[in-house]
């Protein structure tokens, strides 16, 4: 039912299978097998970059978390540059105790005997099942191989990012270029994450690059910033894991390095464009990645204004994207402004109903505490869209919150209970 | 898949079927199609006390709320007695405005007419769907030959609680008897719901009369209590909904009248039975309701116990029972810890992962900070039980919560993607 091509990702003009992260600021990509997953199909993704390179980095808040997530924290709080990322598949590493994180450093220091660089100028993320043992060592011979046969080329690109994928039905690249006062830059990221997904990142990773020349403060608060409307503004199924990173390096080309550094510091018009550019790349992802929800059919866009702040706005946009019988009706084609008008109700939002008026697809379903009556035909049209836009404007103020998500399906649920430890 | 005689309600040695609230404190029930429901259908079903009776009770906490839930809490802040309340399936008369309200007063008049009583004694409750004008005065004419021909025989009970259903698959009756120094007196009630059901009430009404006599401020107190443990600790979806009621009326008998009033009232020993019994007969009704969730096919009783307060205990019970994950892994009777823990850690709670403990239908999976090996077979026997309890000790302090929950199956998808406006 679902199809990459269906669903357009709002790239205009852009053929999204074109696009490859390799290449991006020098990257080399490879893809292959690790030994992780029985089948032998690729379990491992590794970016490579020409040299060590500032890092940002932004992670999951759940308590329970893995020990790649300890460790590349680790990294970013001793302030480390970053030469190389390596994303395996098929286990979390996660509740896996100090075994786990041993595990995760063998395979940092491996990574790095074959660079040339040391243990913790490398980062090692993991997906998967959780609560399993990884047993790194009986992973390590295949690491040379994997490293040796890294390349540019833009099929590389897209082999790792196919690599990193779980549930995920299309592999995720997003790229930006941008021009710095004539000098000019790119933005490329991967990312992957289907299930599991949720404000305060999900069971999702995201590798970016970038050759424009930005110092690791100003980095963090750039990825910080550009997460809040992307990452954090996207729910498929409410639910976050332990592994959930995006990890952001900054690796200038001899063109972009000779861009004047003091420029891409905080208030400067080349930062805010370097911002924007950063933002949209992650919007992108994020987007992509609520497209590819389990089971998705439709891709639901919420808006929500006029609240008397931002945090209830987001809690009025997480209650409805977050109700299953608001995510069904729209699975089914089902035109129910009352689902919606009772999330928003019990969102625990302060605002008047008098006040609130809604639109769905353009179409005005509710004012001055009343549903309105709405033309079958019209109603029925909206319904059969794959991406549908719900407005609610609540009349209390100024706060704001635009967040997306997917329907929920009976395909979600076979994924889900058939996907096993 | 599902059926009632495989999910037992935990009433040992009482065939629930045989229950019925028709008889209890004298009440006279009827059930009957008043033309809401277009294929004739049985829609209301009225509950009628010889008396006027003192009235307790608890409403959606929903902002957006129907017209009947005004209506009831109108005669609750005034104090007002109660002869009857009639239940009507099909339209929730809700986001229908100032003439929402005028139809459900009319239709309290109409009874008070044919019972001799004044509107303000009848409460009149509505579920179904949203926002579609109710149209009361069409309906009017079947309300005479519906009370008239109610009945206290057991039958009729039956006959009330089925025309109260929307998905309900099974109706839902639960009685006890008590003893209050030698004076014998009787608490029942009806519930429906299924769907759109979540602490703080859901799309879910209940009555429930006792011969016992209390005065309703004592009767509120009793019900609010009884509530916190039974009907606010369920969650089928966490969706709730706009007509969410819980009545509770005291019409004592000549025997249980035969009671000193004084007796009933709070720090006494019997009244203190009284709430134990009542409590008894909400948590039968709540956990019905559960293992009637819509396509439900496990019963899942979630234990927190060692949290730092019982709201934090509340938040890991509500997090685990609302989380896809967690439901789908039921469902599919994969033995799944991870995805429990990982509901843990992101709920918002305090505690410290390396005290958590983990049992899972009495098998013990998480200790210090590591899931344990689980023997496959002993697993597998868990997951197939229609009955799971799961237990977390947070090792943190004394807070607690026991809350009830069911699986999110491709049958619960169906049903809400196919129930139309």
């Amino acid at each position: 039912m679902y199809t990459y091509k269906t669903l357009v990702w709002g790239l205009d003009g852009i053929d999204v299978q074109e696009l490859s992260i390799a290449g991006v600021a020098g990257l080399e990509c490879s893809a292959g097998s690790l030994g992780i997953k029985r089948d032998q199909s690729p379990d491992a993704a590794a970016f490579v970059l020409p040299r060590k390179s500032a890092y940002a980095g932004v992670f999951t808040s759940n308590v329970f978390r893995s020990a790649c997530v300890d460790s590349a924290l680790t990294r970013l709080h001793a302030g480390k540059e970053i030469r190389a990322v390596l994303i395996t598949s098929g286990n979390a590493n996660a509740g896996t105790g100090l075994a786990g994180r041993a595990d995760t450093e063998m395979m940092a220091a491996a990574v790095g005997e074959e660079l040339g660089c040391a243990a913790d100028e490398v980062i090692v993320l993991h997906t998967g099942v959780i609560g399993v043992p990884l047993g790194a060592k009986r992973l390590l011979p295949a690491l040379a191989p994997l490293l040796a046969a890294r390349s540019a080329d833009r099929e590389a690109g897209h082999a790792a990012a196919r690599a990193m994928m779980t549930t995920d039905t299309v592999p995720k690249t997003a790229v930006r270029h941008v021009d710095l006062d004539g000098v000019k830059g790119t933005i490329g990221g991967v990312a992957k994450g289907a299930g599991m997904i949720h404000p305060r990142l999900a069971t999702m990773l995201s590798v970016i690059v970038t050759d424009i020349p930005v110092a690791s403060p100003a980095l963090q608060v750039a990825l910080t910033q550009a997460v809040k409307t992307s990452f954090n503004a996207i729910s498929v199924d409410g639910d976050t894991s332990p592994n959930d990173s995006v990890i952001l390096l900054s690796c200038p080309s001899d063109e972009a390095g000779s861009f004047t550094p003091g420029a891409m510091v905080r208030g400067t018009q080349a930062f805010a464009t370097f911002c924007a550019a950063l933002t949209e790349v992650c919007e992108d992802l994020a987007r992509m990645i609520v497209r590819d929800g389990e089971g998705a059919t439709k891709f639901l866009e919420i808006v929500v204004t006029g609240a008397e702040s931002d945090d209830d706005a987001e809690r009025v946009a997480v209650t409805i994207a977050t109700s299953p019988l608001v995510k069904t009706a729209f699975y089914g084609e089902d035109f129910n402004p009352g689902r919606i008008i009772s999330a928003v109700g019990r969102s625990g939002a302060a605002f008047d109903l008098a006040q609130l008026r809604m639109q769905i697809g353009g179409l005005s379903v509710f004012a001055e505490g009343l549903f309105l009556g709405v033309d079958p035909v019209a109603a029925r049209e909206v319904m059969a869209r794959t991406d549908i836009v719900i407005e609610i404007a609540l009349g209390s103020g100024g706060g704001r919150c635009r967040f997306y998500t997917c329907d929920l399906t009976d395909g979600y649920v076979r994924i889900n209970a058939e996907y096993t430890t």
